[in-house]
This record gives structure tokens, C-alpha cells and sequence, in this order.
């Protein structure tokens, strides 16, 4: 290994994005960025690098192990470089915004950075682009949301779009209704994050009953909804079911192309979320494209957002089409040139007298070349 | 203070960008970079994170004190936050992409970050963005980039452009040619830079009169082209003189609107520069826009880019429109707000029944609203 690939070596989980990738990731999300601007989205960008305090507020706080520090020599204080832009953009809606007219629509996109990669997602750095409507809660919002997840990642040609809807205030709520003490929770919590419906016995008040009767009832959206229909279930853990059986309802009429499962009992990863919440997939895509859902801001403002993943998302986007380019000749003047790049050419322009000019277009990776004026396929 | 307040405080130097600025920002860097593309640029994305050792390479250097270092737990190296990206595009150029055909034509475009602030440039995170042409050199490569600088820029409307074209190799070569030695040459730089005639005294070979005829020269191109002819230089720097003027005839016969100015004998931030090199202005507005030149990459290979500021080219453009926003009032099907969208409006929908429809919408800032299915001016 010669010192110049060795300086090459990027540290494990970074990567240089090369050509044509890094155009491609570029272009999904500024159409990302622009189906959220059409449905009334404004666009904020919180620095790369920001006070340790405010990045760990509220739900930030789950990020705090995954988070790069450095101290500013100007402050002396800690400093972090940001793990996720959700808990900067709930800032700027409580400091800068906080008098901005509600609901709130905010979006973001931009690079995040984390100290150790995951199994399923080795990256330390990727790019998230997200949304958060903020001060609007009850179904319309969340609809809203969801429908526009959908949008943008219809409008980038994501095929087989499915949205994984999971209610996790609901065991809680159960819990709460039928007067299972704290241990008795926490147990019924482990069983159902490890889905083992053989641990949900001895459980007081027919509890028991009722979480294996919510484990399985997940599944496609309709049919879950029917099975959870025909449960018993308390008063605050019904009104949760009859809301996302709206919310399902108002889903289904507006995207009948996307598949809508329901998973009533998934928790974790949304520990801090208030309402219902949703993961987005890909069918045969490996990893989620992003997931959102409700929550509340420090300010005890409602909120309800979704963030996407771009490293998932470009695995799951066609390949963009190959772009013709032409090749310029030596000697082509600026004036003409820039009259084809305003035609809509992508120009490659010879820096030396050519001995073939035709060779020296195929080498660059040119379609066309400048013949006689007129651009002339190769 | 409340410590709402308190946390909404950001470190000096960082800001968040709000509307309509965070978007106005993200649409200079697209059309900054679709203009590279045109011309046959291709993109790469760097990491904002990599080895120090890997940033501090050839010009890397000169912002080791600027840049943040963390240590990486994975590899138990040290690793710097980017200050520039020239030298992330350059370690690519010379490793990833070793083998592809020259000349090798790269653009970026990402956000660096600064340690400190300086007092031109406060700020200490903005963006750059920009090209790196390499395994060229040569009149018609300087040419190309000093013009795609000029294409990119005009084509995102800064008004009057003014490039000021500079040679940091002038100097150096008249001191080789006359036959001064180190002392006198270090002597001779330090009053050049600090334009200082009066200490331009002493030298042999009547250098002296040579470095006092250079400091004059220096104005708009034609004029300062004829100052530089009418001097006896040694034959190297007159070589140089002689590409500069080529250059000069070729960039004003290609882009007469624009000023051109020379500054033979500017050579701060020009340390790394090998021949041509050159500052970006929009006359009356603060701050350069950018600035390039020729180098050599640490593989020995020549190379002419230019990197934009995006925070001194926000300054330069103009605002953009406020884009008409029609509102959707409550209950408006999903389907008809799409098609909407679809047409090119920008919606905002009602989340709750209004009891007065227009006033929600002048509320929410909309132009417009749906009114018996049809977009009405409000």
C-alpha cells in the first residue's frame, strides 16, 4: 500500500459520494424538498454544529451516545455535531418561530453525522430530509403527513410504497385501563417488543388476553382494523383505536396504490412519540425509507413529522438515466458552446488540439460531437 | 432569560437559516451546480469527516488552525471537520479516481466549517461550492474555468461581475531572473504586499524599478495588460506576462460585460497557486464571491478550480419572488389538492373547519384560494 492510497482511506462508515451517485442523492433531495415546499412546507437549515444542551432537548436526547463533541474555543462550552435535525427544527419552532402563525410547517434536508454506525445501518454520515407540521394535531394532520411522505416519494419514483402504522401510546393506555401496575407493564412492554405471545399470561383483569389478541392483530390494514374492532378494550385505548381506524380509512381512499399494514403494539424507536405514528418501506428494499409520527415539542405544542433516510431511499429510486453529452471540438468558441448548454446540452470541451476528435469524444463519454456546427451523434 | 430563550442560543458564528433565506440558498447551490454540470462537470460528495491527515495534504495546510479535530473511536485516529473542500475533491481525484480520462472534470457543493470566524467572514459554517479541472493546463483551461465562473454566477443574475486576475508566479520569477537572493526577495514580497512603493528601494539589477512599474500596473485589464508590455522583464516572467495577456484577449472577446481587472503582484491566499489565479466581485457588494487559480495536486498532476462562497453570493443575487400559495380550506379531498400541485401550485391546506375561510388564508399568507373547485385570487 504506497502513501497515496493510503491518504485515500476514509474512516470506516465515510464515504467520498463519486459521480454519478452523488448528482443523483443531490436531485432526490432538492424533489423531495420541493414536494414538501408545494404542500406549504417552508424550508429551515439549523447549522452542522450547535450547543450540546439544545441537540440533547427532549426526544434528542436518545441520540446523546451517537453524537460527535467539540468544544468552542470562543464559548468554552461543549458543542455537538448534530446525530438528527428533528430536535434543531423543534428548536428554531420554539425560539425563532415561536410567534410564526400555526400550524407551523416546517421542512428540512441536510447531513447528520453518528459516532458509531448500526448493524443495519453502517453509515456515520447520511442525509435526512423531513418534515414537521407543528401546532396541529387530530387526524386531518396526521393524514396530511402521511399523505405527503407518500407524495414526495411517489414523485421520486419509489415503486411499491408501504406504510407501516403503529400506535405505540396504545399498550400504555391498555395498561392504564385495566389498573396493571408498574412491574406488570414493564413486562407486558418486554413481551410485546420481543413479540412472544407465550410471556403474556398472569396478567390481572384479562390483560393478558387482550395483548396476545393486539399482537395478533397486526398485519394489512383493513383486516387488522376489523380484528381490532372486535376486542375490548377501555375507554382511552378505544378512542386510540377508533382514531387510527379513521386515520386508516382517510389513507386508504387517498392512496389505494399504497399498501397500509398496522402493527398496534410496535414501540420501540418511538418511545417519545404521543400518537400514532408510521414507518415507510420500500418492498424489497433493504432498511426503512423513514418514519415519523406525533409528538410534543418542549413547549407542549403539539407536533406530528417524518424524516427519510437517504442512503435507503437512493436504494430504492431507478437509476437515473445516462445524460447525452457533446463533445466541443478545441476551438469552439464560448459564444457557441453557451448557446447549446442554454439548448438544454451538456457540453465536454477539448482543451488540445485534437488528432481525432471523434476518438477524444468517445473517450470522454460523449453521445454527440460539434460537426459542422450541428451537433452529430457518435 | 427563560431557558427557552437560553437554548435557543446559538454558538457565535452559526446561525439557522430561516424562510425564505434557507431556500433561497438551496436553489443558488442547485443552480450553481447544474451550471458546472452543463459544462461537463461531474459531482462528487465528500464526507463532512475524515482523517486530519488526509485534509491537511499540499494547501489542506494552510487551515489546520481552523479546523475542528475529534477523535474517532473506531479507528482511534484523529479526524477533522472540513474547512475546505478543495482538498477532499484533490485526495479523490489522485486516489478513487486515479484512472479515469483526463482531463478530469469534478464540481461539489456542501457546507465547511471554521474553528474561528475571521472579520471579513464571521460566519463559521457556510457553503462552498465549486469545480476542479484536472490533468489540463494551459490558455484554454484557464479560460474555461475563469468562464464557467462567470456562467455559473450570471446565470443565477449577479449583476456587475468583475474578475480580478492576478499571477503569484510573477514575482517569484522576476527575483529568479534578476538574480536576487532569498533576503531581498522576501524583502521585495513583503512591500508588494503591502503595496508599499516607497519601501521598493535597493534591490540589484534594477529590480527595484521592475517591482515599482509591477505595482503600478495593476487596474482594468487592457490598460494594465499595456503597463505590463511596455516592461523589460526577464524571459520567464515575460512568458507569464505573455499568457496572462493571452488570457486577458480571450476572456474579454468572450464576456465583454464584464470588468476585468489585473493585480500583477497580489499574492496573499494565492501561497499554493502555480500560475493564473483569481478573485471573484460583484462591484458593491461585500465580500469576494470566490476565487480560484492554477495548482498541482500532491500527485505532481496540474489543476485550475475556483470555490464560491454562498454566503458573500446570497449578498450578490437578487430575492427571490414570493411564489403565489393557494389555501385549501378544510375538507379538500386529498386527490384535488395533487392535481393542484401537479399544475404548479402551492398549496396550504386547512387542518380544522374555519368559521372564515379567507381570513385563514390571508392568516397563512396564501395568495389564493379554492373556491368552488376553482384557484381565486384573494
Amino acid at each position: 500500500m504506497n502513501d497515496t492510497t493510503r491518504k485515500g482511506l476514509l474512516p470506516a462508515g465515510l464515504a467520498d459520494g463519486l459521480p454519478p451517485q452523488a448528482k443523483g442523492e443531490a436531485i432526490l433531495v432538492e424533489r423531495l424538498v420541493a414536494a414538501f415546499d408545494a404542500n406549504g412546507y417552508d424550508r429551515v437549515k439549523p447549522p452542522l454544529i450547535e450547543f450540546e444542551d439544545s441537540l440533547l432537548d427532549g426526544p434528542g436526547v436518545a441520540l446523546a451516545p451517537q453524537m460527535f463533541r467539540v468544544m468552542d474555543p470562543v464559548s468554552q462550552r461543549m458543542m455537538g455535531l448534530r446525530a438528527d435535525i428533528t430536535p434543531q427544527v423543534a428548536r428554531i419552532a420554539t425560539t425563532r418561530l415561536a410567534r410564526a402563525a400555526r400550524p407551523l410547517r416546517l421542512s428540512y434536508a441536510g447531513q447528520v453525522l453518528r459516532v458509531r454506525g448500526s448493524q443495519l445501518r453502517p453509515e456515520r454520515q447520511f442525509a435526512q430530509a423531513g418534515v414537521e407540521l407543528i401546532g396541529a394535531e387530530g387526524i386531518p394532520a396526521d393524514a396530511e403527513v402521511v399523505l405527503l411522505a407518500v407524495e414526495a416519494l411517489q414523485g421520486v419514483e419509489v415503486a411499491r410504497l408501504s406504510v407501516d402504522l403503529t400506535l405505540p401510546t396504545l399498550v400504555p393506555a391498555v395498561c392504564r385501563g385495566l389498573g396493571l401496575d408498574a412491574e406488570a407493564s414493564a413486562r407486558a412492554r418486554d413481551a410485546l417488543d420481543r413479540k412472544d405471545a407465550g410471556a403474556l399470561v398472569g396478567f390481572e383483569n384479562g390483560a393478558g388476553e387482550v395483548f396476545r389478541a393486539l399482537l395478533a392483530a397486526g398485519g394489512p390494514a383493513a383486516e387488522a382494523i376489523a380484528r381490532l374492532e372486535r376486542l375490548s378494550l377501555p375507554d382511552e385505548a378505544a378512542a386510540m383505536r377508533s382514531e387510527l381506524a379513521e386515520l386508516v380509512a382517510t389513507l386508504a381512499a387517498a392512496v389505494p396504490d399504497v399498501l397500509l399494514t398496522v402493527d398496534p403494539t410496535e414501540y420501540r424507536g418511538f418511545e417519545y412519540q404521543t400518537g400514532v405514528s408510521f414507518t415507510l418501506f420500500a418492498r424489497g428494499v433493504r432498511g426503512e425509507l423513514g418514519r415519523g409520527g406525533r409528538y410534543h415539542l418542549s413547549s407542549g405544542e403539539p407536533a406530528i413529522g417524518f424524516t427519510l433516510y437517504l442512503d435507503s431511499l437512493a436504494r430504492a429510486v431507478p437509476a437515473a438515466a445516462v445524460p447525452e453529452r457533446i463533445y466541443l471540438p478545441y476551438g469552439t468558441g464560448f459564444a457557441a458552446a453557451r448557446e447549446l448548454r442554454r439548448q438544454g446540452w451538456r457540453t465536454r470541451a477539448g482543451l488540445v488540439p485534437e488528432q481525432e476528435p471523434k476518438a477524444e469524444a468517445e473517450r470522454h463519454g460523449c453521445s454527440h460531437i460539434l460537426q459542422g456546427g450541428a451537433p452529430t451523434p457518435l
